[in-house]
């Protein structure tokens, strides 16, 4: 028989006392439930009198804001530790710390990062986070290289692929991501001013063969061992720190959904700026968030390409090799970028950088521009040849 | 404890009375072992006094043409009968029937098809299988299509992908197709009168940065179910009749792995000719190998196409996208068909269509046009857009 019980706070308090191995024995400690995402339980442990944190997350059976009747495999909560634990052998600096964790009870204890704000928080409030960026392009160098074939011995990367399959969490993202958003579906959520604009998009034939492209790589491609849900509300941030977590949708796909899912999210920022600031602020945070794209790309192609200079595969080691591959890891990144922009906008779960944007007009506005950039996106990738076309692109949606 | 044990004849023929369910009990049955492979005992099982016959295969573990001393997983004999098993689900007619298998033994019972012969000795003899080619392509694209995420239900497939990994197998492809043909390796067969062209190959970068391409694609992309080593001696056929074997290579990779594999031993044919016939003949039969590629690709396409017109999945449904998709099919299978004939002529593992040929002169010119075509295949695959840019290719090396 499972294990398997729902906690209460004071569950958390006591798993956290136990496991998480920093709180003196005769400390009091408290506990908050702070989970505001669909899928979990997440308890902020506090050491009274100290500022000893830690955090306590359980995964609920079922979809949280649903309810029962949508049941939800407890294996993503092990899925997600050994994630984050791969993640962070290969990028440590960059990855929650997992203290422990227990695939029957679907429970992990992790550091705590209240210092830090919500990268996607602090986006949309205008703050700068000089390093977020390079540091987001270093995380996706080093967990994507280090998981691929490029680094990885043939037979070990085979069982890692297997021990990641993640069924369930991978059909939510087939719906949600590459399928729903391209036709009248009742899970879709669609501001009824911009609902002629995803009317068209319905009836787009060529966008939607680039979707299903985009839609077969994600179902079949391999690459490397994704977080899956690289977007700025899984990223926490300060001045000096970048800390990714959330990998519950973590499984071996294609290298581009983890770094489109990544740029998808800064373009979403980019496409709310005028409804969210001023316009002069928004004009410079446009500006910054072409800047951001730029580094991310950069970061990531430069780091991953002198990783991959002492590749372990002969045949794969070939130069010539290497600069394809992340030609096409750039052109499945701008889709993918591309169909977040449009599943933000028109799907089931959308963005505060959108959404938060309390004049009605503008709100459509900026959400016309997101499904205008993103339609863009998806069919013009194989053209944007470097990121002086991207620039150009991005350029004209200001 | 494994109850695995090498079977003898005697065992054989026990096996095949309780498993077989079709002989007699009284009856009287012998046993020859007939495996010429590298991997496996095969036993022909035959009821004296009428024509009722069984095989009885099992995979020894190591690689029976080199000894203990190179172990091999016995798993692959599990993943033997389920690729058959499953194929036969969507194509009985051209699957080789598994009358019962036991993984713990690594054995099977099997339909005897001794009233048929191996397409590769009938291709070498000159003989004509007209129905050959259309039921290999009507073989491939029900399985393929059938085992794919066009038609698996999501979930479903992703267990399927599981249950298949075939790490060690995959490895010996790895290294025998992709890597080992492209370097100076011991494990290479190199005819010394053409080494000077092996050696050209070798440092023919944009070759080997197309090849890491390919190897790259088979180590990632879970397309299909694979067969693995579709090769003209893993094809029994006679007048009517065609049946593939030998599935112990199978795995989800990518379908034109497999189409190319069964393009390019038309090819390695297609190349001997010369060598093995009169001029007369050779024209004739070069003639018919050509024939031949263009059926299979016609019968695979337009199968494939005709399934997918049944589609499960409403985002790959979208029409342009299968043409695309059958687009990249056609692309990479060219390039796999110039892996195989590369490998198959320089590699480990030759086929008696170019080995075969008694005079050495003209061994060496065969192998020559095999290597040549094998490295304008891989080179070209990108711009040979349909079937008449490939007979042009193939007629400029008649």
């Amino acid at each position: 028989m499972s294990r398997y019980r729902i906690f209460n706070t004071q569950d958390a308090i006591e798993y956290a006392r136990e496991f998480g191995r920093c709180f003196s024995s005769d400390s009091r400690l408290s506990a908050e439930e702070i989970g505001d995402g669909n899928l979990n339980l997440v308890f902020k442990i506090h050491e009274e009198g100290t500022d000893r944190r830690l955090i306590v997350k359980q995964a609920l059976p079922y979809v949280r804001c649903v309810g029962e009747s949508w049941p939800l495999t407890l294996d993503r909560a092990r899925i997600e530790a050994e994630v984050l634990l791969r993640h962070g052998e290969f990028c440590p600096e960059h990855t929650v710390a997992v203290l422990h964790h227990d695939a029957e009870l679907a429970i992990m204890v992790l550091e705590d990062l209240s210092h830090c704000q919500v990268w996607r928080a602090g986006l949309i409030a205008g703050k700068a986070y000089p390093k977020a960026t390079a540091q987001l392009g270093e995380y996706l160098a080093q967990t994507l290289y280090h998981t691929s074939d490029f680094h990885q011995p043939s037979q070990d990367k085979k069982a890692d692929v297997a021990r990641f399959i993640n069924p369930e969490m991978c059909e939510i993202t087939e719906d949600v991501f590459f399928t729903d958003p391209y036709r009248d579906h009742e899970r879709n959520n669609i501001n009824p001013d911009i609902r002629a604009d995803a009317e068209r998009l319905w009836a787009d034939r060529p966008l939607k063969a680039r979707v299903a492209s985009l839609k077969h790589a994600f179902l079949t491609r391999a690459e490397a061992l994704l977080h899956g849900d690289v977007h700025s509300g899984s990223i926490f941030v300060d001045e000096d720190t970048l800390k990714v977590f959330d990998a519950e949708f973590g499984y071996y796909g294609p290298m581009g959904f983890d770094v489109g899912s990544a740029i998808g999210n800064l373009l979403l920022n980019f496409c709310g700026q005028p409804g969210l600031q001023t316009p002069e602020q928004a004009s410079a945070a446009q500006d910054a968030r072409i800047q951001d794209v730029l580094i991310l790309w950069q970061t990531f192609s430069r780091r991953f390409a002198a990783l991959a200079a002492g590749n372990r595969d002969q045949a794969l080691a070939e130069p010539g090799y290497l600069d394809a591959f992340l030609g096409q890891v750039w052109r499945d990144s701008l889709g993918f970028a591309g169909t977040e922009l449009v599943r933000r906008t028109i799907g089931i779960a959308h963005v505060a950088d959108l959404d938060g944007i309390a004049d009605a007009a503008a709100r459509a506005r900026c959400q016309r521009t997101a499904l205008a950039l993103g339609r863009d996106l998806i069919l013009s990738a194989d053209a944007l040849h470097d990121s002086g076309a991207l620039v150009n692109l991005l350029t004209s949606y200001r």
